[in-house]
């Protein structure tokens, strides 16, 4: 089973070439072998997983028998939902998330939670990157990353509001979609900055991330591959002198190897009215971070963790004229970024400036993800292999907003030329 | 009591002038007399009052001892959560809506929840117009506003997507408030269309909606009345040819009472890019639809209404090219609108083209509330009383975005100079 991807198991459950039950114990099996040492779940019966993949047997639907992860940021109705807060400890929901019913209805079978940063802030867990265990999976979405990359299962879910989801996928060397803004229901799931909020996933291709964007977003358009040259942009923005001279190799690398395939590949340096994106990023991150955890700071203060209490003192440092002028600078940037990206089928960056640091406790910038997500982009992590034994770099590939469909094509195609 | 607004009673409450409980009891009161006709509620437990007010003896926060309606599209862990569907019938949420804590941790007395149309959308339940039991009370926040009008509490929270908030407060005769998007945390709140959703409220007061505000919005701007003329503009949109004469002249005639006191009205004829935003608003408003209902939409469609299911047709009929076609227009107009906007401390409009029609199974269009709704910009109803037993017409009060602060100083100046 770890040869194939999620669309590979769901076609092979649908065909009747396995079961539900015998893909559910391949994956139990790597699981007790691995869990110890990563610690991605924070809630995992294996019984459980058991009978759903019972009551799945016969099941044709697109996810028929792929198990899933689950962020411990959605609701779940089988499992406690604590969002890493001691003042959640115990928290059973009622009911699932909306995009965790619509994994269900497509004959997904839940896993178990995965563990996230408190509240998807910054406060870490104890999971242990598969790739090096002295070093970080990255956070949020620290669970379901680490969880893929240990062959836990073949997708996940996460969420993203500055790095979340990328950060992981460039440490772990996973291949991770987070859409455009708004097109995935949030119900069920626990707001930081509602700004930036996205639910995103993690797949083991670029047809895996289609699948399940066909599951999550009723009405995506369909995936069709094209043979054309891609028409690619790639943007360093004005932090790329704090990329990692490894880093920057392997993006350099992939962007000489794209252009020699034939597929045009143009920088685009941006004007210097998009250095502030970052900042105002972070600014707004802050003032409706503290907004959403309100009742949580006026309740139990003494459980917040540093970081998170410190997010709440900037917001209050900050007036509601500087958050007012941070939403307007970034709502006028979007049309002119829109109008810079228009000519590209994606525009290429990395997606973390360093490699997975060492250390569980803190996990790095998350620059050059947030920068996009400002926009509300739809963007997408791929892996890039480096030397044998070393450590993925990530290739970021963004696209235009609600240009997921075209995104999608383009990403294969630049696997397919990097493959070749 | 039903001489004091919701600030009235915190205040009396506050000083010890008067008790949760003595608060509680006139408000149980008023509901047994009122509501076999009325029909507000669709969970009510009297006995569950009395307790929360007993809880409350020598509380001092901002809404100490004020009883609350809330609309039954917030999850409350003490009384069911059925969204007026018999999907969810027992639904029975583990924990509140966010904005339902911080109600309770301000000192609100949680009166039961009330009724709402199916998912907030435009399937009616049975509650009457206290004003004129033939007529509906508006859609959706029905209960919310019928409540408020038949005197069971003093503030009650609804939602607002398309006219969900202002249009009951204009058929009621309701001070409302609906914030610009995004300030108010949506966590526990049942999505529809989350381009438009928009938690809001109603009271007896301006002052009574920004006292909630400071609830509800941490870090909101306090409020300072002035006394210098305002700077008001008039917009008609180009849908005014549908506003009944009465409804018009109600309008009219509040208009030209304010420049008569002093306050200088502009009428602000917008371009004709303008026109398009109702029908843009709704399509959104289809697809969005559609996609937040998905899982119901696939797991029970036998038990969604007609209304419901037509929108949902509609979603089906509609390109993804469309709906971002649809998107991008209202994204480009928005800087537009809001430059027209900036020389005025608000703009005036009417909430409704009609007076509240005869029959509870429809409640007439919401063209002129989700004309600014589309924008994410602040409204207000204030109530214009009209003649001796005829029913009220709604004036609306538009702010800049994110300007809520000002708006409601003004809507409080549009008040005083109206009453005197």
């Amino acid at each position: 089973m770890n040869h194939l991807d999620a669309t590979g198991i769901a076609e092979a459950v649908s065909s009747g070439a396995t079961t539900p039950g015998l893909v559910a114990e391949h994956f139990l099996a790597q699981i007790g072998r691995g869990e110890p040492d990563i610690q991605a779940f924070v809630s995992f019966d294996p019984e459980a997983v058991r009978k759903q993949a019972g009551q799945l047997e016969g099941c044709a639907g697109p996810l028929a028998g792929v198990p899933v992860g689950i962020k411990d940021i959605f609701d779940t109705a089988d499992h406690p939902t604590e969002f890493y807060s001691p003042i959640y400890q115990g928290n059973r929901p009622s009911r699932d998330a909306h995009v965790v019913t619509l994994l269900r209805q497509a004959g997904a079978i839940i896993m178990g939670k995965t563990h996230t940063t408190e509240f998807a802030y910054m406060h870490t867990g104890p999971t242990r990157n598969p790739l090096d265990l002295s070093r970080t999976p990255g956070s949020s979405s620290a669970g379901s990353a680490a969880g893929m990359a240990a062959g836990f299962f073949p997708l996940a879910l996460g969420t993203q509001t500055a790095g979340s989801l990328l950060k992981p996928a460039a440490y772990c060397g996973l291949y991770a979609f987070k859409p455009s803004m708004g097109l995935v229901s949030l119900e069920g799931v626990k707001p930081l900055a509602p700004s930036f909020d996205t639910v995103g996933w993690y797949g083991r291709s670029v047809r895996d991330l289609e699948r399940v964007a066909r599951v999550l977003i009723p009405g995506f358009a369909a995936f069709e591959t094209e043979s054309r040259p891609l028409r690619l942009g790639f943007c360093r923005t004005s932090r790329w002198p704090d990329v990692q001279p490894p880093v920057a190799r392997a993006i350099e690398q992939a962007v000489a190897q794209l252009a020699g395939k034939g597929h045009p590949v143009s920088e685009v340096v941006l004007p210097t009215a998009f250095d502030g994106v970052f900042d105002d990023h972070q600014l707004i991150n802050d003032c409706e971070g503290a907004r959403s955890l309100a009742k949580e700071f006026q309740a139990h203060p003494e459980l917040l963790s540093d970081s998170t209490l410190a997010m709440i003192k900037r917001a209050k440092a900050t007036s509601w004229e500087q958050e007012s002028a941070a939403k307007a600078r970034l709502a006028q940037l979007a049309p002119q970024l829109a109008q810079i990206c228009q000519p590209f089928d994606a525009m290429l960056s990395v997606s973390c400036a360093i490699l997975a640091p060492v250390g569980l406790e803190t996990t790095g910038p998350s620059d050059f993800i947030k920068f996009w997500g400002a926009f509300g982009f739809p963007q997408v992590n791929l892996p890039l292999a480096r030397g044998e034994g070393e450590l993925p770099a990530g290739l970021q590939v963004i696209g235009a907003f609600r240009g997921d469909g075209q995104l999608l094509i383009t990403a294969q195609g630049v696997v397919d030329a990097l493959a070749s």
